[in-house]
């Protein structure tokens, strides 16, 4: 197998970071998810909170969480004030609220010069969205977006992998991502159901804002080339509602690679079914979320490989990285956000000290990384809408 | 789980059957697996056979399958001649030649009388094998297709649930075939390997055909309704040809059920990951070729259930009667096709004696079925032609 | 992976061989498949049959076969002398009979110079095992076991891959087979479980018999070289009954290898769980007979290998010479009973030809290893009435 | 299934306790893995550590934690001193040294008044381990010993299963840990391979105290009762040490039920394979810590179940209140250890707040289970230097 070299390892943290979060209050699960990334990283400090809007819900949350009284907020605006002009400040916020404020959120941190992790999908137009890039671009800030299963240690080694030409050239590539949730009854489905497919809430599509755009990152991602147009047809099989929770897609990545993406919420026995499969002429390579540890590495007639991670055995220097624990000892979605929330705070350090980091040491998803998918979610719709029409997904700006 | 009835044990035979066999000479994969299926049945001698026009290749071919010295030809039409003569001819013919040649070589054996088992893909044109499907609606004769897939035990017992209604109403329907051995340079690669990638034997497609039509016909048959139409995108990713190598398609089903098939030949790794996945808005159902013994049967929000073969434990008649072995001592693909060649054979042993099976009994693939692949062959093609257009699968007859 | 080297193709047949086979009558489970490897094998007819002492069982199931009606005996020692006499008569005979009538039945067969192919335990002592090593010796005639597991492919894959040291040095060796079937009351058994428990009719043991000789048999082959003593505790923790139902032991391999053998009949959700794990001091071979065409191969801090069944990528010459599908085409236990009786038949075919076979050609078990399994069965019950002292197991002859 | 019931909730915290460890340097895996659980159950603050008795060692991985300069320690004495000193000293201390370090820091630590969290096994002699349980009992400080696989959702969901009868009467116990890493010679081995062989540090056994121990704990409690008696045989199979490797052995649970554990450090192929079988007269489970999130459950003569962390789906209020985040989102070993810090924290605070617990509202591993483990290894190694002779496991306290 192709010699993986030239990886470097994480700088040590010179403090803990101070770290807020929007939303993630009770009854949020993906706040929740957050916070243990970012307290396994050991590089951040949890420290303020906008949990909710309801102030009792904020309050019990806070405490649930050990925040001090005065820095348990129910207004982000309030928070982003307050937090700005202490000493002892925020040095990012977390958005983990549902999609149509995210914009509003970022804008109101980063005008007080705070780093943003912002959940995905980004907002819920390309407009929004190319309003953030540009501020980014503007201010210096970091802007981090949480596709957190790209920071699962066997995901870098797929990419190290691909980079290093393990597979020959690309040839085909296939992302697919099943849940079962959404054949709910909408009435019996609790609240974070209920947003998801709401259009005034979460934008012009579900699904594929849901779990298409983590299909459209790890498929980008571990490729190490973008996406470049889409065919796409969308369903509403489940419970009746206004947007799909399922769509079928042909895709195109550079360099004319073609490939598909299979999504839906309506999927009964699937819970987080998210699986790429990358075939180059010379091998292919297999990842299933849900398995986390295993990186299925097969040449052509030849014996299949199970790759885990681990030091040695083949594993490469990014993937070697995020290796905590010996091989064996299972690590999963945890560790892989408490990877995210190292490299969002090595960034984010490295920032405020004014240090260069070496190019490429980072792979976490920035702002454009969000913005791409928002440009997806409405490039598929747009092709849905046509009949199945191809549409461009590349950004101009 | 549904409970599962109606089933009717399978008649015995009265004596074995005379098979004879077009193809299968050295070098031939098919025509062996037929003529393991054939004896493992038990209803059937293998004869006679035409196992290759070249005349050294048929004496050995022939020999080493013990066929007697002047059951042994090399052209089909003097077999076809020659066995109807005999007071012991063949009963029936299997045909396991390159397409081009299954057209003719069924008309020689049907203009005698002779029942006809053929490969698939029936035919290189869809009007070869509609004046086939006449040629049998006129005579009567038994006319079988080896979709062998479909004889799996397992298959029966998906067939058989879902029919049921252990889905609930159908939603969405995922077919995948993956092989990789499309990806050996056609210079290294067996006569079987050429052939199927001249369009002037095989027909108008290379994988849409050979594994294509097993798709198809598996979904259709698991789910109990045709496709009736399909938009297709071919691709040649492999070694230069004149013909694709894979293929993603949209389908529809009766009703409007959607559904996708994604086919490659040059899939590294892949050997014949020939995949189903239904869903419905109960449970959904999951097999895999290379693990026939094996259902995965998934109610929303409930542990997933791993259906084994065997008598008890919730599998059906359906399923049951092809039971030959106790759960855990595994079969696999000869006995699928030994299963297949055991209906074949009831067929043909009631036309021969004017008998009347009850409606339902048998399930195995028949000429129509052969016609409805070539359509999808036809329909796959024009629409990847016209840019990704819907093309209509049905037969108009 | 070490070349593998050395292989010969088997020989093909002059002509089909004729077989008669005793017991498998309706009810029995064990002569259905005998009779099934004997067709895929294409070397045989099974052409008579005492199927049962009971008159009209063994009519019904005589023809159910399709025997002529001058060859269905309800007489083991009829048949043996009628079919000695016809010009026509059996090559060999299949026993399928329960264990204490296996001895007199060899013998009234072998008294006429008919080989023998025999289920196993081979007998329900030790001195009747070694009374039919020595008629074998003094006959010259074949006599083969029926431990069909170690005919599988990749079992002859992991057997030649130890002898060529793919594993460095042998360290420990673990077998397991659990199975559920014996929690069902006695009451509500068939007539296959009631005498299986029975001592007057199954001999001294019931599990250990019915399938630690099975892992007896594999181990030893697997590995190369015999089990020297074992250590052993019986369990009866299923319905109550006279004999065990489960077993724990250690056993020694030649070299004084340790290992562990563990049984079970009464081990719910358990089907056929057969695995053989072997570890060396640089790789390890681990094997199920649920999934039998993988074989996993684990080097030392190396990626795991799945091989897998088919010519190529690592198969050597003696898995390949029982490929009859390419990879990915799913063989299972009814083509490791076809290859069981391909190579009983070769033997018999020289035999009868006085056609000397090189050494090492064929590899099924044979009366001695019958004999080791029926010793296997008496150090076993000894040791475990010893409270777990060690017991012999080697043949002294 | 049955239907679990009866559990409660974990209370919330007052505040965050205050953690320090001692060992766990650079080059220590197992007190990162402490650190981690810690952090991951938003109880703990980490801010003292002896990490190292080398100063350098200390200084440079107590920075790379981000503890305060003062309260960097390279003496555990000194450090039980100070901390206990402070207004804001410790809580609770996590013992990570090598064994024969145990006790002594321990008693140091109680002796101020400081509960403990000990690494396993823990002591290298039972008279120590007496010792430590007599001293927990007259100080009724909280002592938790750290058999983290205990603490893993599905682990908790098999123990209330079969409290709450799900499998039937038990019948059999299987327990297994295969490790490859000890084939590392050990002059290439690191530090922490270097002390496990080394007697003096590490005590009468290697294999059996490192992970013998952990099967010990896992079978007793997931089954709720304990091992009475064992019969062992060591072996020394990989490179040449004074210690076993490698174990094979019977044993007894209260009641009777008959068990087996097998453990191997020189296992080429296997990374953390612990695994665990139960067998009642009605159904199994199987839990295999490498796939944490899974635990298959099969009822006699149905299809097998799996059972998925998350809540609903058959998962009981043990299991459920472990969940952190919803089925197919996988957790796996930090998210253990989590929980088992998130146990510790519970216990400890209602110790220091003189607060009553519901009985049986915590299951965390305590000294008389860290005791029951010394003395497996006294017994086994008794058992084996005896030639398998049963040993006693219980304490007489």
């Amino acid at each position: 197998m192709a010699e993986v070299s030239g990886g470097q390892a994480l700088p040590l943290a010179e403090r803990r970071l101070r770290l807020g979060i929007v939303g993630g209050g009770q009854g949020s699960f993906i706040g929740k998810v957050h916070a243990r990334g970012a307290r396994l990283s050991n590089r951040w400090d949890l420290v303020a909170g906008a949990l909710s809007s309801r102030p009792q819900v904020a309050q019990e949350s806070g405490r649930a969480w050990l925040l001090a009284d005065d820095r348990i907020y129910t207004d982000y605006r309030v928070m982003a004030e307050r937090e700005a002009a202490r000493p002892d400040g925020i040095d990012a916020v977390a958005i983990t609220t549902p999609n149509n404020s995210h914009h509003a959120i970022a804008c109101a941190f980063m005008e007080k010069g705070i780093d943003v992790i912002s959940d995905k999908p980004l907002t819920t137009s390309l407009a929004d969205a190319l309003d953030l890039v540009r501020r980014q671009k503007e201010t210096g800030l970091v802007f981090g977006v949480t596709y957190a299963y790209a920071a699962s240690a066997m995901v870098r080694q797929a990419r190290q992998m691909i980079r290093d030409g393990a597979l020959g050239a690309l040839q085909q590539v296939h992302v697919e991502y099943f849940q079962e949730w959404a054949l709910t009854p909408l009435k019996d489905a609790g609240a974070g159901a209920q947003w998801r497919v709401d259009p005034s809430i979460v934008g012009p599509t579900f699904t594929t804002g849901d779990i298409g755009t983590h299909c459209h990152h790890l498929g980008a991602f571990v490729c190490g080339r973008p996406i470049t147009a889409v065919r796409a047809e969308f369903h509403t099989l489940g419970p009746p509602k206004a947007l799909e929770d399922t769509a079928f897609m042909h895709v195109r990545y550079e360099d004319g690679i073609p490939g598909t993406i299979m999504i839906s919420q309506v999927a009964p026995g699937a819970h987080c079914g998210l699986r790429i499969r990358v075939f180059g002429d010379k091998a292919s390579l297999e990842w299933n979320q849900e398995e986390p540890e295993i990186l299925h590495f097969r040449r052509f007639n030849e014996p299949a490989r199970v790759l885990t991670r681990g030091e040695g055995a083949g594993i490469g220097v990014h993937a070697a990285r995020f290796v905590h624990m010996p091989r064996g000892h299972p690590e999963a979605l945890s560790d892989a956000w408490g990877n995210l929330y190292e490299e969002f705070a090595i960034a984010v350090e490295a920032r405020r000290l004014g240090r260069n980091l070496p190019a490429g040491l980072l792979e976490y998803p920035t702002v454009v990384d969000g913005a791409l998918g928002v440009k997806l979610i409405e490039a598929a719709l747009a092709s849905s809408q046509s009949g199945g029409q191809w549409a461009d997904c590349t950004l101009s700006m």
